[in-house]
């Protein structure tokens, strides 16, 4: 492909997250950048400020690793498909440099796109502190039978609501499914995913 | 905020889909385009060929409702979180801008994140379409009840696979799970972005 460098050699690269789709940042590469990121797996860029080409995550450990590097209709801007790996991209410690709206209040809306993969860290991480007062971590400490025979109740509940007419009802249960399920999946060192990518596969 | 435009008055736009999280597409924005977004709800752009603010689809049909503008850490980037109307956003007739990888060739995968919300489109379609051949069509044929009790079996199957000790049959089931899920919502007229906009209210 041939790539439409600006006046200045650079291409803007947007990079997002393969696991919860989040647009991490955005930033800027050159030809040289380009060439390192495929070389080296790891995303690389142009810093204008400094003038020079970086690896992300170099001194933070906020590595993203390439999975995918797609060209738009023009050929003049890339998307990269990443592994963010710390989970975090931004420099201000935040997961991705998108986390305020135009009036610069922070953003907490969870997208659709994103809740599932989201969840399932919640629900990780309510597992390691196991904190008071949380309905998770109650039932994580009565066991793995009783994290997968609330997930067998959720799966009857739900399936009551798609025999009677309530199509909030259908949405409220599915929800609560989508919970269990994931819960389920977390106790067994299943991310996510894995399962998302075996879904894909059957696409074709 | 203090929006931070280039030397040409300009700021970088990055357009994603809220129910598939795709990125559709990559453009600029001047002042009055963000103005006349913000008063509009609708995506308008900066054409630097044609050097004026263009609506989004405005011919095509294919116009972007904005739900959220969103503002990155440096304030030199905008990201438009939108619903794609026509579902199709690309003047080539792509689903989105980014279709190519570097070699340009088509990509095809579909990534975890958008997988839901696309398996949904291709039951919905081929309950539509009624294809030979298809086992959604055949299924569906058969009656909701026909689908709703696939669900009660994939949710059987899945918890045998949580009770003995096989990761790849967990992945396997969970899969076959959310086919049938999706499939039963579907048949409800639920959207998958309805359960996931659900599921996200109860993060806070």
């Amino acid at each position: 492909m041939e790539l439409k460098f600006n006046e200045k050699g650079l291409i803007p690269v947007i990079a997002q997250d393969v696991r919860t789709g989040e647009v991490r940042m955005f930033a800027w590469a050159n030809q040289e950048a380009i060439e390192k990121t495929l070389q080296t797996g790891y995303a690389h860029y142009f810093s204008r400020s400094r003038n020079k080409v970086w690896k992300k995550g170099e001194t933070s450990g906020e590595l993203q690793k390439v999975l995918e590097v797609r060209v738009d209709c023009d050929e003049d801007a890339l998307l990269y498909i990443v592994h963010q790996e710390k989970d975090k991209a931004c420099h201000t410690g935040e997961r991705n440099c998108f986390f305020r709206d135009k009036e610069g209040k922070h953003v907490n809306r969870i997208l659709p796109f994103e809740v599932l993969a989201r969840l399932q860290d919640v629900i990780r991480e309510r597992i390691e502190t196991l904190p008071e007062g949380s309905y998770t971590a109650k039932l994580y400490k009565e066991g793995p039978d009783r994290v997968f025979q609330k997930f067998g109740e959720e799966a009857v509940e739900l399936l009551i609501a798609l025999k009677n007419s309530d199509k909030e009802r259908v949405v409220s249960e599915c929800a609560d499914l989508l919970y269990s399920l994931i819960f389920s999946l977390t106790v067994w060192g299943v991310d996510i995913e894995e399962v998302l990518w075996e879904l894909s596969k059957r696409f074709k």
